[in-house]
């Protein structure tokens, strides 16, 4: 390990360079035209774990974007571990103006790479494949190490979990670990036992079949693009919480202990919002903003468009409105069953004088981790050393299907270890990441290993 | 007359051909990208003028577009005829798959004339251009003639008031005509008494100044999509009527005779309907469909965007939304008072938690022509002849702003002729001219100007 710890620090400054040759993929897994950038990012990946000294590297491929898998060599006995990361991102394009450095040129300022994806998850998931080579380097890993590096988790990792059925045996571990997630501030690192599911969805409301001139038919024909709002105002009551009748029947109740766990471990409600860029403190009465967002259920609007566009005025009745809506689901919500209740909604609500139809475009369930597992035991051995800090257990709100795949396919569990800071706009332009957390986070992980072994 | 009306017999064919040359400029006013094109569409248009004899015409410059002038020789103890038309036209883009033909390049398919502009207004102003060569190719018009064609109409003509009060003693007539509305149906001519005003507004509401990742903040901070759509959705109640308070204070009641004269003229609530392409019947209680896009104002969302809009999922809660919305506006309801009551209202239901700004795009007067006009007898007879049908005086929904500026700024009645047909989608995809129309509409024009000397 001493070996490992000490060649890692030797190339540091080549680690960045490997890192921003990563980020240049513009990898965008939402975006059809990106789909030979997906792939060609992912061929950069494979021939860079064979440039480490991985024994075995393969793409392997899915409906979608390919897997990158690899592994170093297996000695029986030992433990396994399953590195598991995503080689794509968010689009930038939505905020483009708003970058001050193109996203897919990824530029240091500071202490700081900028770029998209820098953080989530290139980065993060490149800390343990530079751990690795330091170990390849060096007499190799004190575990068997296993990787999978996908290629759609922004979309909801559609063929992930059949993918992991299929190559269970290949796949078979003692844990998995994953970095996307996010340290409570710098020098706080944090292990998330708690992901929320989601549900994404796309609602649509036609109506007349082509633009009408709203001078003619203004105040006579029933407009799609009212009614969609009429049915998004109507998604919550002025409690805050959704109206889908219901919604909430199978969401777990937490005893005190856990909720005052929470308080005490957990992020206070000002932290929350200060990070929230400005945005207004809002949601379900009676829950803290950090049970809101990780034991309670969500219901956001992440797009909405119908009519005109542009600058000026177009006077039209437009034919259709559509709204895109992600659920954020908790335990013991199941995603395809909410999806039903979302139908049975709208269709109740949807007026005769137009037509509305629910698309499902992504769904993963709610997962949870025992915080006593050896291998968050392992975890937080390492975090002591590599960040000099204890981590903090706390819950996340955003979603990482794999978790709940690796716990059904594999039964094992997964160490979420989050180098991310919350100041790092993750999914937001100017996504950077603190290069003095890439260094930390490559002596963790490396540490990780040998206090899993 | 008889000459100049056998001179437009023999010339249709040229005339649909100089029409299509007309109708190829893509003279977009509420496209910043196509000034050129509006420029360039009126440079087109007052050389065309010149050509077919008219002895004066100049570009006129305002703030915006240029208004194309022209005039014939002008003989004392006659009386003056203004033409209005407008030479630019709403944006095709938004519906651009839908077009069969290219909305800029005009082709002829039965007896019709496909073309974005081709019915509003170019090819209705058109009529009115190839009557008046008809008579100068034959001696001469019997009325002196004026004609100001602007450019800015689509998007609310913002500086045709200041115009017509600058240029008021050149503009001076005894009536004025124009070409912009529609027939009944097939055969079934009309002229238009009564528009309605409008306002066009835009909304937008902000929150977080960047995106923000919708798993860590979904359920606690506020959604300006969400947000907006609350306030648009509560713009109505449940029976159909804006809930603006005092919006309708200033709407004029009309009696019981006027309510009982547009019973038996005007179009019945299944003939709208069936006009709206599969749009369904919707609007205020107590009134029919004809009355509600006529005497009745509305409030009609034209367009709105926010967050996410390709394909796909992209998991943000977004930091602004943004509605356009348009209010259209009945006798006696004044547009900017009515921004006033909007703003106010907006500013009462916009929650603290984000910050909504109301932007005024355009704003023009509703007008009213009485129907025992001169002018109006003289359209009748000439309808009379030209169609072979005698045109009902009917309400429109739409706006003609420069109807209330030739009543306030020049003390004239205007005279709406119109020559589409209901079923030639102006500002919708597959705009239309109904060629047989196109041609009677010059031997109507002619036999108006006939009547009126």
């Amino acid at each position: 390990m001493r070996e490992a710890l000490a060649y890692a620090r030797r190339y540091r400054a080549r680690f960045v360079d490997e890192l921003k040759s990563f980020v240049r993929f513009p990898s965008v897994s939402a975006e059809p035209a990106h789909r030979n950038d997906v792939r060609a990012c992912a061929e950069w990946l494979a021939k860079h774990l064979r440039a480490i000294g991985m024994p075995r590297v393969a793409l392997l491929e899915t409906k979608g974007a390919p897997v990158v898998f690899a592994a170093s060599r297996q000695r029986p006995g030992r433990q396994t571990l399953l590195i598991y990361g995503h080689y794509d991102v968010v689009p930038a394009a939505g905020a483009a103006t708003a970058w001050r450095t193109p996203p897919f040129d990824p530029q240091i300022r500071g202490s700081n790479l900028y770029g998209r994806g820098v953080c989530d998850d290139k980065g993060q998931m490149f800390i343990h494949v530079k751990a690795l080579e330091s170990y390849l380097r060096n007499g190799g890993p004190p575990v068997n190490v296993k990787c999978i590096f996908e290629g759609e988790e922004e979309v909801g990792s559609p063929h992930l979990s059949s993918f992991i059925r299929r190559h269970a045996r290949a796949l078979r571990a003692n844990a998995a670990v994953i970095s996307d997630t996010k340290m409570l501030g710098p020098g706080r690192p944090a292990i998330s036992y708690s992901q929320r599911g989601v549900l994404g969805v796309e609602i649509e409301v036609s109506g007349p079949d082509a633009e009408l001139h709203a001078g003619n038919f203004g105040g006579a024909i029933h407009n799609p693009a009212q009614v969609l709002c009429e049915i998004v105002a109507g998604l919550h009551d002025s409690r805050g919480r959704c109206i889908i009748p219901g919604f909430y029947d199978s969401v777990r109740k937490w005893s005190t202990s856990e909720r005052s766990y929470m308080r005490r471990t957990g992020p206070r409600d000002e932290e929350i919002v200060s990070q929230a860029q400005r945005g207004g403190a809002w949601g379900e009465r009676g829950f803290s903003q950090y049970e809101r967002t990780t034991i309670r259920p969500a219901v956001t609007i992440n797009g909405i468009t119908s009519g005109h566009q542009g600058t000026g005025v177009k006077a039209v009745i437009p034919p259709r409105a559509v709204a895109k809506i992600g659920l954020r689901l908790v335990p013991d919500q199941d995603p395809a069953e909410i999806a039903g209740l979302l139908r049975e909604h709208i269709a109740r609500v949807t007026p005769p004088t137009v037509r509305a139809a629910v698309r499902v475009l992504s769904q993963a369930r709610p997962a949870l981790v025992d915080r006593n597992e050896p291998a968050m035991h392992a975890a937080t051995l390492a975090y002591e050393k590599g960040f000099g800090a204890r981590p903090i257990f706390i819950r996340s709100g955003g979603t990482i299907p794999v978790v709940d795949m690796f716990r059904r396919e594999l039964g094992i569990p997964t160490v979420l270890m989050g180098f991310a800071l919350p100041s790092d706009r993750i999914h937001a332009a100017n996504e950077k990441f603190h290069l003095p957390d890439f260094f930390k986070g490559i002596e963790t992980s490396t540490r990780f290993m040998a206090a899993l072994a």
